[in-house]
């Protein structure tokens, strides 16, 4: 499985990925759901993505396949669209056609799926988010939803529930994520490290900062046993 | 859908459920989901169940049936049954052989099932907790798992991961399963108040402490504020 999770805050954007694939519990790999295509300055594009990698990785290879060639046109170019709405209408449609496509060499049985998260800005327009669903159909992100997850997306929203406002600081954004990532590490198997952080500031249209966070990362392990701590110290604090 | 935890501790079983049923969303209700079979000081079983209704209802009415029914021998009973091992084979049989009843009345497509807790102990034999799957088949509670849960079990799985031991105390216990529901509560629809809570002292073979959480209960929405604000207090101290 995975767990991607997208905060849209007034400050800007905030994505956070996993990089654990597996076929069955035996074949576990590490691959890059976190994919960002910039124009800085002028357009800024992240996808998160989740669900079968014959889907994810087909849907980003094409879509980029469509950026580098001057020949194809501008209607499905990411980087050539008006406005995010209709990036994330591309992003669908691409999505949607691959899974048609893939499961016509499946049984009915099989399915594979995917689903996606689609954020950024371009000049002159406003910051959004969208997650993108298997059928090419997608949600977007409000002033009373300001993030989006995908994958194994339970364990990791309470914490998002209970901290996450349009008004959060990107600072306390990037630990909101990073803390919702910890508690789905913790408890399923199937979602692992390195993770991938992207952080987009508003109105400059590029990845203001991006790392990758490796498994025996310090700061990362102190934050987490300080969360950890934390909740042992409330836990034992409150009364029954 | 439904919320159910039970621990199986040194110092006896803390087990917690939620009330809420729904046949689509539009159609909710509230069901006891806790079934507590009792001969204080002989024998405690204690049944938390989820999925559909009909199979719930219908698989604890028949377990009922051959307890009050004094001639249909002891194969079948729960509160004959010489070990704890064999009340879960019981209770997994007949919820098998009901499932299998329903689903032929039952187009391929629909399958209704249900899983099921179940907990306690006789006198002279040790305290025992069962996790029930629709197939009759169970798995046990033990020193490295003691917890185990039904139902919509991701949200609440982060705080018992973090807090409960085999050593945890009972009242501590209580507190982690309040806890672990309060996450689920705030955080998926489907599960709600009331609550039924249960504590079951090793030994004692009978509930020693059982009580209805009602939805405006001052103690458990004080526990579940104490327990925001201890969050937000702890994530505002973590550097990043």
């Amino acid at each position: 499985m995975t767990y991607c999770v997208g905060l849209l805050l007034n400050a800007g954007i905030v994505l956070l990925s996993d990089t654990r694939t597996n076929a069955g519990l035996d074949n576990i790999s590490t691959y890059r759901k976190m994919f960002v295509f910039e124009q800085p300055g002028e357009r800024v594009v992240t996808i998160l993505t989740a669900g079968s990698l014959s889907v994810t990785q087909t849907t980003m290879a094409r879509l980029r396949e469509v950026i580098d060639d001057p020949d194809s046109g501008d209607d499905h170019n990411i980087m050539k669209a008006p406005t995010m709405l209709k990036v994330a209408d591309i992003v669908g449609s691409m999505l949607a056609q691959v899974r048609i496509d893939i499961d016509e060499k499946m049984s009915m049985s099989q399915g594979a799926s995917a689903s996606m998260i689609v954020a950024g800005q371009r000049r002159g327009g406003e910051m959004r988010m969208f997650l993108i669903y298997p059928e090419g159909n997608f949600i977007e992100a409000t002033e009373d939803t300001p993030f989006l997850q995908i994958g194994e997306h339970k364990y990791g929203k309470p914490i998002l529930d209970r901290v996450v406002t349009p008004q959060t600081s990107l600072r306390d954004a990037q630990k909101a994520v990073l803390l919702s990532m910890d508690s789905t590490l913790r408890s399923n198997l199937s979602v692992g490290m390195p993770l991938d952080l992207a952080v987009i500031e508003r109105d400059t249209c590029r990845v203001t900062d991006r790392r990758r966070i490796e498994a025996g990362d310090e700061a990362f392990r102190a934050m987490s046993d300080a969360w950890s701590t934390a909740l042992r110290d409330g836990f034992s604090q409150i009364d029954l």
